[in-house]
Formats: C-alpha cells, sequence, structure tokens
C-alpha cells in the first residue's frame, strides 16, 4: 500500500488567495454563521440588541461588541458558557477548560461543530506531512480537559494509527514507544520534555526511537525557541507547534521555521487590538487576538478577547501560506503579566531563558503582590549548581534581578497536562 | 426538543426471527467474511490449509479447527496478535487485551471493523433503552486497553451527550456526578461500587444523584445477583451488564432479568463446546463458549475458544429476544478455576458470596498451588467482624472451608480498571 496524503486543494489554494479574496470568503462563512446562530443565540441577541444580522463588509463586522471569558462564564452549578445557541441534549461532547485562571468553563459541541474541529485540524496535521502511515501516540489523559480530543479524532479522520495512552504512567509510556513504535508523538511541551528525560534517566534515548515528529500545544512552548531546541535535541526530531483553545477552537499551526504561528484565517477571523492601557512599557507591535469563529455554529465565538498577546505580521512565510503570521507565537497573556519594578515580563519570557539550561529539570515562578507591583522569584530543579548562571541570565536579557533558589530534585510538581509552573500569592 | 429513539427495525426484527432463519442469515454473513477475508489472511490460511472457503451450511463450519489465544499471541516485540488480515498501516486503532491473564496481546481495528464495532453495540444500549437525551459519564481511563472506548463512540453515534473523565481522580468524578448530572454511568462493576462507597463516606448518596442506569462490563459481577443488589442499591438505578473482549468484539447484554446475558447471534455464531475433561465435578449444562465474529474482516474471530463457562438456554426471554441467553452471565473462565480438595470453584462463585456482605468493602482471594490441588484463602476488609460469618456463608454455599483473613482498611489495592482480586502462588 503506498503512502497517502490526503487530496486538500481547497486548503492549499486558499492559503494563497490575496488578502482580498480571503476577506470577502471569511465575510461570506461569517454571514452563513450568523444566519444559522443569531435567532436562537440568546446570548448574542442580548449583546448585539438583534436577531437577524447580514454584513456587507468586515470593517462592519469590527463595530461590534467584542466577548469575554467573564461574560460566557455561568453561575449555574452545570458551568455551561453562556453562549451556546441550543439546549444541553442537542449536543454530543462535553469538555472543561482546563481551569489553569479560577473555574472550569463547560463547552458543548454538536456533531456538526466536532466536524468542524476536526475538520480545521486538518490544516495543523498538513503543516507537518502527516498521513496515513504514521501512527500517533497521544500522550493524554482523555478527561473533560478537550486537550487532545479534536487532535485524536483528526488524526483518526487522516487514516493515521492512533495509539492512546490515557492513565499509563511515563514509564508504560517509553515501554510503548518501543513496542508500537508510534511515528508522532502528541503533548504538552512540558510532558514531552519530561517524558525524555525520564527515559534518559534510565539510559533510553528518544533519539533513537521511530518518533519523527513532536507535536505540542496546550502551553506556549513550542514557539519558545529553547523549549523547541531541547524538544528537537531530546527526540532528534521536527518540533510542530499548536495553538487552541476549548473555547475558541484549534486556531494556529507553527511555522516552518518554527518561530511563530499561523491563524487558519480560512476558519477564523483575527482581529489584533491595541493593547490595555494598563500594559506600560509594551513593544509598540504588540496586540491583544481578537478570534471570531466561522464555525461552530452550537457555541459561536464571536470577536472574543483572547488575552493572547502577539505580533502580527503579513509577509508571506516560507512554508508558502499568506495566512497571518504571528511572530514568536503568544507572547504572553494580559492576564498573566507581572509588572516587576515597574517593567513587563510575561512568564514565557523567564521559561525562555531557564530552558537555556538544559541542566535545569524542573522549574517554578512564584509572584507576590505588593501593591501594584509583583515580587518573583524562581525554583529550580537541577543536578549541577546554575543558581549564578540563571540569576545572570535574566539580569541580561530581561533587566531584571530575579533571586533563583535551588531545591532537591523531585520537590517541584510534575503533571502531565498543562504545567502549574506560576504561583501568585 | 423530543426524545428520539434510534430507529432499528432490524435490530428488532432479527431478534424473533426463528432459527433457522437465524442460522440461515449467520450463514451468509459468514460466507461474507470468508470471501472478504480468507485470501488475505495467512494465519488462517495456514490454519485451514485452504485460501478461499464458501460454506453450505453451519454444520460444516463446526467442523473447523478452533482458535486459541496462544495461538494469536505474536512472539515480536510490536505484539500485534497473529490474525490480522492486513499489514499495519491499513487500521486506524490501536488496542490491547488487559493483560489479566499474561502479556498484553496487540490488536487493530481498521476504520470498518470499528463502524463494525459502534453498530454492534447498538444491540446493547438497545437493551436499555439509551437515547439521545442520555447524558452518559465514561469512568474510564482511556488508555490502551479497548475497555469502553467502543461504547464512547457508540453513545456518540446514538446521539447522547458523552463525558469524559479519563484521569480524573474518584472525587473529581463524584464531582462530575454532580454538576455535568449524567444519567447512565460506565464503568467496571468494581469500579462502580468504589465511585458510590467513597461517595457514601464523604456523605454524598448516589441515589439522589441524576444516573438511571448503571452500565457495566469488563469483569462478571453484572451478572452476579449480590453485586447487581449492591449497585442498584447504592445508585438506586438499573444495572446493565454487558460482555465483550478486546480480541473478539461486543458480543452479549444483559438479559432483562439481570441474571444473565444474551449473545449479538446477528453479529456472531455462538457454539457450545463440551468441557474440557480436566474439569472434574462440572455442572452437566455447563459449556465452553466458542465465538465467530460476523464482522471485523481485520482480524476475525474464527471459531475462537473464549475459556468461558456459560449455561446456555433457548427459550424466549422475557426481554423479548431470541438471541440465545446464557444463564448467570459468564460462570466462571476454565483459566481461572480453583480445584479446592477435589471440588471446582470458580472466583466468581466466590466473589458471589462475599458481595452478600455489604460491609465488606475490599477483599482478595488467594490460591496457592500444591500439587494438583488449590489451597485458597480470603482477605476481607471490612469496619464489621464478618470473619465467621462469611466463612459460615462460604461452607454452608460451596460445601468448603475457606479461612478468612480481617485485614485493616485500605490494605488492599484499588483500581479503576478490571481488578486484581485473585493472587497465585
Amino acid at each position: 500500500m503506498t503512502t497517502r496524503l490526503p487530496a486538500d486543494p481547497f486548503r492549499r489554494s486558499i492559503q494563497s488567495v490575496s488578502r482580498e479574496e480571503l476577506q470577502q470568503y471569511q465575510l461570506e462563512r461569517l454571514n452563513q454563521l450568523l444566519a444559522k446562530t443569531l435567532p436562537f443565540n440568546r446570548h448574542y441577541q442580548e449583546r448585539f440588541g438583534i436577531s437577524h444580522l447580514q454584513l456587507e463588509s468586515l470593517e462592519q463586522w469590527s463595530q461590534f461588541p467584542t466577548s469575554t471569558k467573564s461574560e460566557w462564564q455561568s453561575d449555574g452549578i452545570d458551568g455551561i458558557a453562556r453562549h451556546h445557541s441550543h439546549s444541553p441534549n442537542r449536543y454530543r461532547r462535553y469538555h472543561r477548560t482546563s481551569g489553569t485562571r479560577g473555574r472550569p468553563m463547560v463547552i458543548l459541541d454538536t456533531a456538526e461543530d466536532w466536524d468542524w474541529w476536526t475538520s480545521t485540524w486538518q490544516y495543523v496535521l498538513d503543516a507537518c506531512s502527516i498521513n496515513s502511515d504514521d501512527r500517533i501516540l497521544m500522550a493524554f489523559s482523555f478527561g473533560p480537559f478537550i486537550g487532545f480530543w479534536s487532535a485524536h479524532d483528526a488524526c483518526l479522520q487522516r487514516e493515521c494509527l492512533v495509539i492512546p495512552s490515557g492513565g499509563l504512567s511515563t514509564l508504560a509510556r517509553i515501554d510503548l514507544i518501543r513496542t508500537a513504535s508510534p511515528t508522532v508523538l502528541f503533548g504538552t511541551p512540558s510532558y514531552a520534555l519530561h517524558l525524555a528525560q525520564e527515559a534518559a534517566q534510565r539510559g533510553i534515548s528518544l533519539r533513537e526511537s521511530s518518533i519523527r515528529t513532536v507535536f505540542v500545544a496546550g502551553e506556549p512552548g513550542g514557539s519558545i525557541p529553547s523549549v523547541r531546541a531541547q524538544l528537537e535535541e531530546l527526540y532528534g526530531a521536527q518540533v510542530m507547534d499548536h495553538a487552541g483553545a476549548t473555547e475558541i477552537g484549534p486556531w494556529g499551526f507553527g511555522t516552518a521555521d518554527g518561530k511563530g504561528l499561523h491563524v487558519i484565517e480560512s476558519e477564523f477571523i483575527a482581529e489584533f487590538l491595541p493593547l490595555d492601557s494598563s500594559i506600560t512599557n509594551a513593544d509598540p507591535r504588540w496586540r491583544e487576538l481578537v478570534i471570531t469563529s466561522l464555525g461552530r455554529a452550537g457555541a459561536p465565538v464571536l470577536r472574543y478577547r483572547t488575552q493572547d498577546i502577539v505580533q502580527p505580521v503579513w509577509d508571506r512565510d516560507v512554508s508558502g501560506t499568506e495566512f497571518v503570521r504571528l511572530e514568536g507565537g503568544i507572547l504572553g497573556r494580559a492576564d498573566d503579566m507581572f509588572v516587576v519594578r515597574g517593567v513587563n515580563v510575561f512568564p514565557t519570557a523567564i521559561e525562555s531563558i531557564i530552558r537555556q539550561f538544559p541542566g535545569i529539570e524542573e522549574f517554578r515562578i512564584r509572584a507576590q503582590k505588593r501593591g501594584e507591583l509583583d515580587e518573583v522569584a524562581i525554583d529550580i530543579e537541577s543536578s549541577e549548581p546554575l543558581q549564578t548562571l540563571l540569576e545572570e541570565a535574566l539580569q541580561v536579557q530581561l533587566g531584571l534581578r530575579i533571586p533563583v533558589v535551588p531545591l532537591p530534585i523531585g520537590s517541584l510538581p510534575k503533571s502531565e497536562g498543562k504545567s502549574r509552573r506560576i504561583v501568585r500569592s
């Protein structure tokens, strides 16, 4: 049997049309979504003050109110977000946000919306040429957090062999890599690092394994150069980043150079708003990403403020797509930022520096509010004496003195999902 | 929106045809499977000595060699069972047997075979009237063990709302029952008991919950009257049993009276062989179940010796199906049986007696070989002094003195998957 790459003439052609054509396509899709959604969706009817809407231009769209997570958040015991179009029994899939920030929000998907998830994922899988000969190991727990559920189904749709590993220990997964010979690994960046380090401690190099692509999502690591370099080194594999969110959908895929993300503009409208004025000293090119989904009629995402801070660039990427590029991926989150002695610092920037030291096996960023300002310290686990070197690197690269505290190995928590590496008090 | 029950005229009608008509249907399906499979399947070509086969009667079929698990077991590092029809890249789903007995065996499913799994599951879901208004909580870890993966997809196909809970602790699942209001719970019998007991210890009665059906599989408990009674009591819910196996498929569903299983004879041919002569003192009605699948061309199950000991009855069940009924479900496994002072005892029989004492929270059956015979003892965890009462019940009901050892609560292992309650040395 020969290797099959899925036929994707539309997915290819839509990435090379002019911006005017793309926007015309987005407008048509948006009008279809509004026609299908607004007559049934009370939340947006109230927000917009109308129950029918057809737009003549995207400029018009930019005048409508934005949505925020807190507006969607329900007070009800079921936690189902307020912006659903139908009653719960119309839906098939129950998922929750990870709850990294606050109470998890429940989002339901209809069968049709789930098809939209898996079809949209195909752009991401295209970007690293995943094909029907690939064997996909999902290092994921398959709980209510949406995580890689949609990737799982997208890989099945693409005719790969999918190997689930929920409930397995890291050692059992290392053994599964040996016996099942996966070509692709899906996981969070921090779990992928952990898996390879655990293997290395047992004398097993995953460079020698069958894995050719490490697919990461759920944390910013996939676009942080030092994290990517470490993953590439440990696995001897291509690293592919993906961005998505339970409440939004799978909206982005890694650029060919590994230094950023493309927004899948055939399925999402990206707008870039000036940063909130409370964020001082920001790079003038930084914007907040605002997203509108063009599918998911059951829980439509209309002008949603992601809180993700990005730097958009509209030049043709070497990967040959006209989809807007976000330089450096997600630079940080507006609600994650520290203000240390008047300087804005994103945890991702700190992580990027820590990751320059492969000897650091685990870390934790501790932040404490003192009035408007944050005091930040870093705990590290390392078998080498790296405290002073890291403090120097932080001072050189961020212009800040941040104390580093070495801890015995094994003292910091470790999880397969999104790491909880930031502790605020 | 009104409740929809899936249209199932075929599934209903095939359960009321005469045995002759049913066998004619089975023969046609079997010939289709053989035509599709045998020309490609080296394992069966070697076993049968032919690469083309069309049968004129099922009697003819009963002359062909049986299959056993050990014949299928591979020596290769990948553990993929020998009886697959194609090379691995034709398959989409990777699963392993639970490894309760010996090394796990890897079984792959094509997309078409997986559709057969989920369609066959519909008979099981019919039996407890699961419909599109149901919310299904899957208390399952979604690892490589096939477990409830197929049930998960079958419930989606049936348009239920499916709530995955891989990776969640028992407490998190109890909270999910409170917030997501599932109407149906899927789990192993022992995990379902554990979940309700954990809730009770925290003052939460799952009788007050939204759960109306507890769906059990993976262990014999669902057809053991005392286990069923305990589950019905703890949940105030209907209990539905299901039988299936990674290497076979979803072959049975609980009878209406809860005292046995029906074989889904439209998708499986059941044969009943005399027990191995090494099993002495067996009830003369007992047989070993031998199964042929009528689908799953990618890993066909041809005259497979399940090792399950059953007692078949061909009378029309109150649930209105002509499918053969197995009185008491799976009575035991040929390879599980103890011989205690010359008497055959199945662990399920011991479990059934232990479960008559709801005060026993956990137990373990220890068996030690002494020549041809087994010495058996039972460890129990209980807050009440039940040692003597249980010893008496065992003597009355089995005619055997089996020592019972009380242990402090929490000393025995607990797992969400198949319990490892039998320890042999």
